[in-house]
C-alpha cells in the first residue's frame, strides 16, 4: 500500500486555491500509483483560520468546496482532507458548534469523517473558541491485493487517524499527562496497523528533533509504524517547517520531507511485513543557525507574497538587525525587490553610512539615502514654543525614530512595498524601541530572535564569506540618537540580558529563582521593571514571527493596566487596625524610548 | 442572616492592594452586621488577570496573600474572595494546573475552596487557557439564629456557590445548551436555599436588562433567590459596570447596587421566610447613551490611573470624534487634566478651528495650537527626488496624519500626558484611519462606538445646553486632508455603513443575507474589501474600549494574509483535467488610507 504525503503550503481561507493545490499533489501522487494521499490538519482552510470559523457562511463554504473536491479527484485515490465541519449536536448538548476534522474522499464522495480529540488551548492556539473533541478512537480500513504466494490475496490495513495534538499526550515520552485521554493509545488497543497524524505544527528552534524523538519513542513502544504530515509555509506570525516524517515498528525513520518548502514523499505499507518500508529521508538542516535561517526566509516570503507584495522596504542604520532583515528579505523575495532607505542624522557616525552601503553591496540591493537633518530641526522650531525651557531628551530622541518611521512608510505606500520591522526580541521585550517609530512595519520578521541570537545567525552567514560586513559585527551597539550613545548606556551586557530574558519570558521564572540562578538582584529588578512596562508597546507591533516557544504575538497575553511585580516576592501582611490608604498602582509613565 | 455584596475595583495583578480594598469592604460590612460578605469573580488578582496566570510564583503570592488576609479579617464575618488555586491533581490526570476559585474565609482560615464550572472560551474569553474546571456542584451551611418565638433557635441556610458563566447556562431562557451541565440546576436539586453568583462580567450596551431578565428567570423558574456579584471598574479594554442585583425566589428584584462606581450593599435572607427582603434597588442608568457615557467615562478614568497618569493629550481637529473624546476625558480626569493639541494644515478649514476652540471653551480644557505647514512642506522637500514625477495622493495625506501623531507624541513623551485616540468604531472597520498617524495613543476610547453612534450620544450630551458645538454636529464629517475633501467621497453614507458593519462584525452576516437585507450588492462587496484589508492596521491599533458584543481587539483574532471573500458566496468547481495556475491570492496592497 503506497502512501504519499502531501506536504501543501496552504493560504488561510484560501479555499479554491487550497483544494487545488490538494487535487495536483492528488494527480501526481496518482502517476505514482499512490493508494492513499495524506494532506496536513485543515488542509482545505489553512491552518490557523482563527475567528474566519465563526463565521457560519465559511464553514457552508468549506463543505461545498470539499465535495466539488471530491469529484475532480482521481477516482481509485483515497484522500484525506482536513476541514472544519458542523457538529449538529451543538445547541441541544451544550457543545461547540464546529469539529476540526478530516474527511476520507472516495470515488467522488466523502466516506467518513474524523474528529480531532485533543484540541490545544495554550499559546497561540485558541481551539477550545472553536471546536468540540471528537470522542470516538477514529480508523479505517483499507484493502490491499497481497503479494504472498501464486494468488492475488485480499489484505486489509487497519489505519488509525489522529490530528496533530491527539499525537502528543505521550505519558512515557513527557513524564506527565497533559489531557485526560491517549487517543493514540486508544487506537493501538484497538489493533490498528498503522497510525497517521495530520498536523499543522509551527515552527520552533529545535522542534523538529523533539517531535521526531517522540513520535520514535510512540512507534516503538507501540510496535506501530507512525506516519506523521505536517503543513509547511508562512501564515502571518506562524511558520510551519514541513519536515514529514515516517518511523517504522522499531521507532526508526524510514522518511522525512524537505523542510520549509512544499514536498509529495511516498512510503509504502507492507501487510506481510506489517510495518513501513525504507523510503526517502532528506537530511536535517545543520546547524541551528541554518534552520532558523530558513524559517525567517520562509516567514517572510509567505507573509510578503499571501499579502500581495512583491518587493519589500527597509531602514537601513548600519546596525547589525537591520542588516541581518535585509539579507533574510534579499534572500526571500530576490535582491532587486529590496529596497534599502539610509537616514542619516547629525548624530550618525561616518561608518554607519559607510557599513550600510556595504552590506547593500553585499547583498545587491538597491540603497537610496533620505538625511533627516532638516525635518529634526522641523519638528524643534514647530515644538520649540511649547517645549521652551525643557531640556531635550528621550521626546527628541523619539522624534528622530518616529521622522524614520514616516519616511518609510511613505516610501512603502508611495511605491507598494512591505516595510519590514527590524527589531530584535531583547529590544522588544525591553521596550528598547520608539512606538510609530522603529517599530513600524507590516511584519517584525526578526523581533523572536535574541541580540546574541541575531549576533550568532550573522556569524554563520559569514561562514563562506562576508555578508554582514565585519565591522557591523564588532562595532558596539548603538542607537545614535545622541552623541557617543551606545546600548549599553541604558541596558545590561546583552549576554545578561538575554539570559534573564528567557529565564523571565520563556521559563516563567521568579525573581527569586533568577537571582540563585546568579544573577544581580537590582539588574533582574530593572529587567522586570522595562519588560512589565513596555507592555503597551508590544501591543501595538506588528505580527512577529514565531521562533521560539514564547513568541510576543499571538501567545503572549499580558494585561497593560496592572500592578504586580515579580521582583516582591514576599506577601504583604495587612494590618487589620489600620487599613493603608489606597494608593495609585504605578508610577511608570506610559513612556517611549529610544532604540537602535 | 444578613449579606454584604461588596462591589470593588480591583486592580490587576495588584494583590496588596486588592486585598486591602476587600478588607476596608469587610470593616464595613462588619460594622454595619453583615454575617457574609461577597466579592466578585477573582476579586484578589482582578478581572482578566491573563498571561499572569501562567507565573507559578503569582499563584503561590495569592495564596499567601489571600492567608494573610484572612488573618486581617474581623472575626465573626464569613467572607468568599475570588482567586486562582493549584490544581494538584494537574500532572497526573492530565488537567490545566489551576482553578477559577473561591475562598470561604472564617475565623483567620481557608474554610472551604469552591471551583468555578463553566469556563468562557469565546470573545475576550479565554479560560480553558488557564483553568481547570471543578466538577462539584458548590455549596456551603450557614447556621444562623432564628427568630420564631421564645426561644433562639439555630437555623442553617444552604448557600450554592456559583461563579460567573455558571449561571449562564439557562436552556429555558435561552433556547439553547451552551454547555453540558448547568450547575444552578445541580445546585437547586441539591435543596440549597439561596444562590450566590460571584462575577465579573464586563460592561456590553443593553446587557444589564438581559441580565437581570436572565437571572429574573431562573429565580422564578428555582423558587430560588439569586444574589449576583459583580466587578467594577475598567481594566484594559474591558469596562466592568457593577450593577449586582439580587432577585428573590418569586424573580422579583430586590437589591441592585450603583452602576460604574465602587459600591456596598445589603441584602437580608430571612429563614422563616426562606427568602431575601426588600433592600436599596439603585435605578438604572436611562437612555441608554446615559449608560454608554458612564462606561466610556470609567474606561478612560480607569486606564489612565491604573497605568499612572492624571493627565490627558487628545488632537482636536474640529470634528465630531476627538470632540466626544475630549468631553468624555474632561468628565474622567477634570478639565484641568485635559490638554486639546490644534494641528491645522494649508487644507484646514476655517471652521475647523473655531469648532475646535468654542469646544474647548465649553469643556474648560486648555488648548495648544501647533500648525503642520512648515513639516508638510519639509516632508515635501526631503523626498522630492525620491518621489520626483509621481503624482500628489493617499501617501501625502497620510504623512499629514502622521505628523500630527507624532506632534502628540512628543507632547506625551515630554509632558508625561497619556494620549487618546479618538478614531470611532466604522473607521477602525474599514480602515478609515492612519497607522502611525491618527491612531497613535494609548487607549482608543471610542473605537467600539460606531459613527452614527458617536452623534446620538453628543446629542445627548447637549440635552441641556451646548457641550458640543451644533456646527460639529451639522457639518459633513471630513478628514480635511486635501481640498474639499468629505468622508462620504471614500465612504457609503454612514447610516448605511453602520448597519452593513453591523450585520458583518456582530452577527457573521454573508454578503447574501445582507443583500437580502437590501442592501446593493457593490456597496457590500466594497466594504467587506475594506474590512479584510485594514486587518493589519487594526492588528496594531491601541486597547479598544469594548462596548459591544464584538470589539476590535482581544475578542477579534483575524488572520491578516488570508484569501477569502464573504462575496463569493458560490463554491468553486475543480476541473479535474486542467488544474488551474496556482494564483497570488490577493493584490491588496498593505496600503494606508487616510482619515479624519
Amino acid at each position: 500500500m503506497k502512501i504519499a504525503i502531501a506536504q501543501i503550503n496552504p493560504t488561510v481561507g484560501d479555499l479554491t486555491g487550497n483544494a487545488e493545490r490538494i487535487l495536483s499533489m492528488a494527480q501526481q501522487a496518482a502517476d505514482l500509483g499512490a493508494d492513499l494521499l495524506l494532506t496536513p490538519e485543515l488542509s482545505l482552510c489553512g491552518y490557523p483560520p482563527r475567528d474566519l470559523l465563526m463565521r457560519p457562511s465559511f464553514i457552508q463554504q468549506m463543505q461545498q468546496q470539499v465535495m466539488a473536491l471530491a469529484k475532480a479527484l482521481p477516482p481509485q485515490l483515497l484522500v484525506l482532507v482536513g476541514l472544519a465541519v458542523e457538529n449538529k449536536e451543538a445547541t441541544s448538548k451544550g457543545e461547540k458548534p464546529i469539529f476540526n476534522s478530516m474527511a476520507l474522499l472516495q470515488l467522488g464522495q466523502i466516506r467518513e469523517i474524523f474528529h480531532k480529540r485533543l484540541l490545544p488551548t495554550y499559546d497561540v492556539f485558541d481551539e477550545d473558541r472553536y471546536f468540540e473533541s471528537g470522542t470516538q478512537a477514529s480508523s479505517f480500513i483499507y484493502s490491499v491485493q497481497g503479494e504472498s504466494g501464486y494468488e492475488s490475496v485480499l489484505k486489509s490495513v487497519h489505519i488509525g487517524v489522529t490530528i496533530c495534538e491527539d499525537l502528543w499526550n505521550s505519558e512515557s515520552f513527557w513524564g506527565k499527562r497533559t489531557y485526560p485521554i491517549n487517543p493514540t493509545q486508544e487506537l493501538v488497543a484497538k489493533g490498528v496497523d498503522l497510525v497517521i497524524n495530520l498536523s499543522a505544527s509551527p515552527f520552533v528552534c529545535g522542534k523538529q528533533r523533539l517531535r521526531e524523538d517522540m513520535i520514535a519513542h510512540e512507534a516503538a513502544q507501540y510496535q506501530c509504524p507512525i506516519v506523521y504530515v505536517n503543513q509547511v509555509g508562512g501564515n502571518d506570525d506562524l511558520i510551519f517547517d514541513g519536515q514529514s516524517v515516517a518511523f517504522n515498528r522499531t521507532g526508526k525513520i524510514v522518511s522525512r520531507a524537505s523542510a520549509f518548502t512544499t514536498d509529495l514523499q511516498l512510503v509504502e505499507f507492507s501487510p506481510d511485513a506489517h510495518d513501513l518500508q525504507p523510503a526517502e529521508i532528506v537530511p536535517l538542516l545543520a546547524p541551528a543557525d541554518a534552520e532558523l535561517w530558513a524559517a525567517l526566509v520562509l516567514g517572510v516570503k509567505d507573509y510578503a507574497h499571501k499579502c500581495g507584495f512583491t518587493q519589500a522596504v527597509i531602514g537601513l542604520s548600519g546596525g547589525i538587525d537591520s542588516a541581518l532583515v535585509s539579507a533574510i528579505a534579499a534572500q526571500a523575495l530576490g535582491s532587486d525587490n529590496v529596497l534599502g532607505i539610509l537616514m542619516p542624522s547629525p548624530y550618525s557616525s561616518a561608518h554607519s553610512i559607510s557599513d550600510a552601503e556595504q552590506l547593500a553591496h553585499h547583498l545587491g540591493i538597491t540603497t537610496q539615502t533620505i538625511p533627516i537633518g532638516p525635518l529634526m530641526s522641523g519638528y524643534d522650531t514647530t515644538l520649540a514654543d511649547l517645549f521652551a525651557g525643557t531640556e531635550s531628551g528621550v521626546t527628541e530622541e523619539n522624534l528622530q525614530s518616529r521622522i524614520r518611521g514616516n519616511l518609510l512608510m511613505a516610501v512603502s505606500n508611495k511605491f507598494g512595498h512591505l516595510l519590514l520591522t527590524t527589531g530584535n526580541k531583547s529590544e522588544m521585550a525591553v521596550g528598547y524601541c520608539t512606538l510609530y517609530g522603529d517599530m513600524n512595519g507590516g511584519l517584525a520578521v526578526i523581533a523572536d530572535v535574541p541580540k546574541t541570537r541575531v549576533y550568532s545567525l550573522c556569524r554563520w552567514l559569514n561562514r563562506d564569506g562576508e555578508v554582514i560586513p565585519n565591522h557591523i559585527l564588532t562595532k558596539p551597539p548603538s542607537a545614535e540618537l545622541k552623541p557617543d550613545q551606545v546600548d549599553q548606556d541604558s541596558l545590561p551586557n546583552y549576554d545578561i540580558l538575554d539570559d534573564i530574558l528567557e529565564r523571565l519570558v520563556q521559563q516563567q521564572q521568579s525573581a527569586d529563582d533568577m537571582i540563585a540562578a546568579g544573577h544581580s538582584p537590582a539588574v533582574v529588578a530593572q529587567v522586570i521593571r522595562l519588560v512589565t512596562r513596555a507592555e503597551f508597546k508590544r501591543r501595538q507591533a506588528p505580527p512577529v514571527l514565531k521562533v521560539t516557544d514564547r513568541a510576543f504575538g499571538m501567545g503572549w497575553r499580558m494585561p497593560i493596566a496592572s500592578h504586580w511585580s515579580l521582583a516582591v516576592s514576599e506577601p504583604s501582611a495587612l494590618p487589620a487596625a489600620d487599613v493603608k490608604k489606597l494608593t495609585v498602582p504605578r508610577v511608570d509613565r506610559l513612556e517611549t524610548i529610544f532604540t537602535s
